[in-house]
């Protein structure tokens, strides 16, 4: 307050103050203070006019920080630019690793997480709190999303991530917390409280295919819940590769290969590739694809079987290939492919057949523990979808 | 010597002895002489004979023992039969183990060995002693054969094994010995002092194509040293594959996709098998085989981009494929094959396509090592026959 305001208007009133006596001084009195009062009126107008800008200013900066912790990502930020602060997302994530979903376990409890993978499903609890169920390959976890100044996280956040389409690809930051009763859709038994949410990849809203469709056994499909045809399956394969049991399939895939590999190059075998362009038919002449090349008659393959003989003979002992074979024959059965991969193997036998026949009572139980030891999970997510027992390998006594 | 025979023939004659007197006496002791030594001498023959055929008899066991050391294995013994007295191969190796002829070092000094090999070279040193180089593989020994009772070994089996024709199978039986000066002809830098020698498998006497010749190199050849012509080489490509550059090649190969796949599964990803018979081209159009896939047009795959780039998008984010490609290019140079084996990798990219760069940059070192790790022998046996200066992985400050 300034004091010296007061004595100004009465100074402009250029009268001497001996010459009013006492009504003078009243009303001056009267005018004075209501000159004051004016003022601090206005005063305080204008103190109340500031303190409430200062206000609106605080209340955007945090709705923008807010703001910042979600979002599409710029195609700027995808451009593989060397910029930290190109986008929200790009410093959201600078100096962060990824974890695999597959990886969250219960001993990570309140460790902070970066993860990525696709909008598997979405449940609206409240317009303050939904779940985001994201799955990576074949594995699921439960995201959180509740309003919370604390973390940061704002209504309109709850609402972005809830118009998110299925399996877009997301990037999620938050903290694992244990949840109080078990998850049951999702392969992890621990939970996101999700802080930061970015969409790496939207996709189309309506899809041909939806992965929850494609992974339902034929007993839930006997039940009335929705299955997918095979015929929509095989056009979008893309989106059928991604159920759990698919994911197992191709991985267990790998590992049979892992353990054929690993089992034969212990025993001093090499691997081979045979061509698969021949002059002539493998074995016999009927069920052969027949193509040009260059001008001369040639086939695929049926068999490498003449080159893993030559391979013997040119004194490599001990071959194996994996590779393709293509036979043309018309049975169109599901068990039928006129293209596949073989595995095959060929050794120079020392004195007996019986020494092939030790190799594959080797071979095969080294294959299958490879798979019952790294393909648990994989297992049980083909199991879920296409119910079988469990593989039993019994040597005889 | 009996001594009764002499007074058989005299009481034969009847004569009394009194009445005869001196003539008498004269004479019969002529006749009786005469008799005797006719006696000795018979008795004489038939001691030798009975010698000489005690002698021959103790001979031919010698030699039926001797000539168990050596010859053609019998069919009759390679019919995976359970008799270990199917014959006298079977008897040799009953109950041993084949030893590799890369693994034969010093420290076996005084071990007896089975080994099986082709007969590279034979040399002839005399009538009771030759040298015999057994190769393995890549891999080649030197055994000696000289004639010893100890070791019984005949000049019999000395000459059996001079008689062995180039690229013949044979198993041979001996005791390892440090020879006195290093051995040139031969990889490993131990002698087998052979005991037994057995022919499993008898080579023509004249082959197209001599693995020798077909290992020389070019300084060799223009040294005057006869070398194959690549027609006859790719002919008898059987042969050609034994030469030890040509072994050394394929074992390399072999490592390159041992390491190339160790460092890929180790970083998660995964082996995946695309099609090669695809409805349409997989890049451009002109350099593609066509065939017909019963009735409808078909093409070999020109790369596997399309799969690899599919089973991204259906969430492998980490594949590989090792994998035939097929390019109907008429680029007649010899680098360029219209059909060869591609290490192909698709990634997911998280930020960066620096990630990938990261990934090539720690698997191409990766499988160098492994090579220089593992292929000594292999490099030096391909150096020898093709000159090149050892690779340098050298990485930027």
């Amino acid at each position: 307050m300034s004091s010296s305001e007061p004595e100004n208007p009465s100074s402009s009133t250029a009268t001497p103050p001996e010459e009013s006596g006492e009504k003078i001084s009243k009303k001056a009195a009267k005018k004075e203070a209501a000159k004051l009062e004016k003022l601090r009126r206005r005063q305080e107008k204008e103190e109340e006019e500031e303190e409430a800008s200062r206000k609106t200013a605080s209340l955007s900066i945090e709705e923008e920080s807010f703001s910042r912790n979600y979002g599409d990502v710029t195609l700027n930020e995808l451009k593989s630019t060397e910029d930290p602060k190109a986008g929200k997302w790009r410093e959201a994530v600078e100096g962060k690793e990824w974890t695999d979903v597959r990886e969250l376990v219960e001993a990570m409890e309140g460790r902070e997480v970066l993860i990525r993978g696709r909008v598997h499903t979405i449940r609206d609890v409240s317009s303050k709190k939904g779940f985001l169920i994201v799955r990576q390959s074949g594995s699921m976890v439960q995201c959180v999303v509740t309003e919370s100044k604390e973390n940061c996280v704002s209504v309109n956040m709850v609402k972005f991530v809830k118009r998110l389409s299925g399996e877009s690809i997301v990037d999620v930051i938050g903290y694992v917390v244990l949840p109080k009763k078990p998850v049951t859709g999702s392969t992890q038994q621990v939970e996101i409280q999700a802080r930061k949410v970015y969409c790496v990849n939207s996709a189309l809203q309506k899809l041909p295919l939806i992965v929850e469709d494609a992974a339902r056994s034929e007993a839930d499909i006997q039940a009335g819940k929705s299955g997918a045809n095979q015929d929509t399956r095989l056009n979008y394969r893309v989106i059928d590769l991604r159920t759990p049991a698919n994911q197992g399939i191709f991985s267990i895939q790998g590992w049979t290969q892992i353990g054929w590999r690993e089992c034969l190059l212990r025993k001093d075998f090499i691997e081979i590739h045979s061509p698969k362009l021949l002059a002539g038919s493998s074995e016999g002449g009927s069920a052969v694809f027949r193509l040009d090349y260059k001008g001369q008659p040639a086939c695929l393959a049926q068999s490498p079987q003449l080159h893993k003989q030559m391979a013997i003979c040119g004194d490599f002992e001990r071959v194996f290939e994996v590779g393709a074979v293509y036979r043309a024959e018309d049975s169109f059965t599901h068990r039928h492919l006129c293209e596949f991969i073989g595995l095959d193997v060929e050794m120079a036998i020392h004195k007996h057949y019986s020494e092939i026949m030790d190799l594959v009572s080797e071979l095969f139980p080294f294959i299958f523990n490879k798979i019952n030891e790294n393909c648990q999970k994989e297992l049980e997510a083909i199991r879920k979808q296409y119910p079988f027992e469990p593989l039993k390998v019994t040597h005889a006594a």
